[in-house]
């Protein structure tokens, strides 16, 4: 007792949640054990990934698993009240992998990486989703929130367009005639945000998005490259939304 | 005559622009002349980092430097219209550049990367600057602003508190009570933005940027890296303030 707890968060399957006790992964288990030296009576902090927060005291360890008493839950920490979803024309490996890991402490809710017609690339396969899916759970640990965003590539911006959820879309385009809006604070509906690829999205592509009524902006006078514009573009969502 | 004109823009040194003639550099004469296989009559645009923006036309080559007749000459292209200075709490190096790779094609007109008290680094020293200018340059290019940002990094808060325009001042803390606000869209007042080290400002630095009248703001429920908190601080002035 009387542990300092570790500022970390530990990931817990939701499977592996109990109404009293949680068990953490073997990997989770010797981070919590081992680097933070945690002994029975430490308390630490876990979030499942679906919107779960845990407060918990290490109850006990069976076979190099630690099993934590719950001691507080609660739901939706560090979670905006509203959903973004971000759609971003596929650019190169790095720059997909820099708007994941800051997207997600910016409270993204699910990323498509869609191939557009500028793309000249394939859709992303499921190695380099399982890539991107460490890192967004790492920064869903750093940032202190609770619900893993998805993220998926869809082959075409016609097909990414079939899932969208209602509510208000915009699209940031060098052509966009639109300034940025002051978006309305007080709704709740969910965002839909659209970046086009380098070089950004064609004349057919543009006239999808409209007729899909996206609201087809701009983000001021200088060229920016896919990957600056999806942050700007969430960090307007993030910030003008409440 | 007839030949396409270069995407890329050509970096040129005030000293070197001439009222009908202007001179690239070796460096930016050899990407002109050899990667883009320029020739007499090939058009290509300028910059000067001070504001000057140059369509040009090659008119001949003096000892492998590219000599072009100015065309036209516009100034502020790319450039918002108000300047944001942004001092960011000390943080490691990679994320340094983050800042400034992303900060500059978002128009940011001064960095100022500042030895706050947990930063526990000392302040950026003249080769680590140069190579930020670097970076900041490339930035402009890619980008099609026409002011290159200054950069420098202060050895306290206290110190780069001194030298700060007049105009609104924001500082994003965890522990902000206000939200973050909408701007005034309509003036053109600068705007100075501060982001505390990795661990956050301590209470001394809090009180320290009240004095100086910033507003303590909070970024949201999630918590931030000093880069990603800076990036969606610098994107909310772009993007608030038209």
């Amino acid at each position: 007792m009387g542990e300092r707890r570790p500022d970390t968060l530990f990931w817990v399957d939701p499977a592996s949640v109990g109404s009293e006790l949680l068990k953490l992964s073997p990997d989770e288990s010797h981070h919590l054990l081992h680097v933070h030296r945690a002994k029975a009576g430490t308390p630490f902090q876990a979030i499942d990934g679906e919107g779960s927060f845990f407060d918990c005291v290490l109850d006990s360890v069976e076979r190099r698993v630690a099993v934590g008493r719950i001691v507080g839950r609660r739901e939706g920490v560090g979670e905006l009240s509203r959903s973004i979803l971000v759609l971003v024309g596929l650019p190169d490996s790095g720059d997909v992998e820099q708007v994941v890991a800051h997207g997600v402490p910016l409270g993204v809710s699910a990323f498509d990486f869609v191939v557009c017609e500028r793309s000249a690339r394939a859709a992303l396969k499921s190695q380099r989703l399982s890539r991107l899916g460490r890192i967004a759970r790492a920064g869903l640990k750093q940032s202190r929130r609770s619900r893993l965003p998805e993220i998926r590539s869809s082959g075409s911006l016609a097909d990414s367009l079939k899932y969208l959820p209602s509510g208000l879309r915009f699209a940031a385009d060098p052509g966009g005639e639109e300034p940025a809006p002051s978006l309305v604070k007080t709704s709740e509906d969910p965002v839909t945000l659209a970046v086009g690829p380098p070089g950004g999205f064609t004349d057919g592509e543009r006239r999808l998005l409209q007729a899909e009524h996206f609201s087809i902006i701009s983000l001021g006078p200088s060229r920016l490259t896919t990957e600056t514009a999806a942050l700007a573009l969430i960090s307007l969502a993030r910030n003008s939304l409440r």
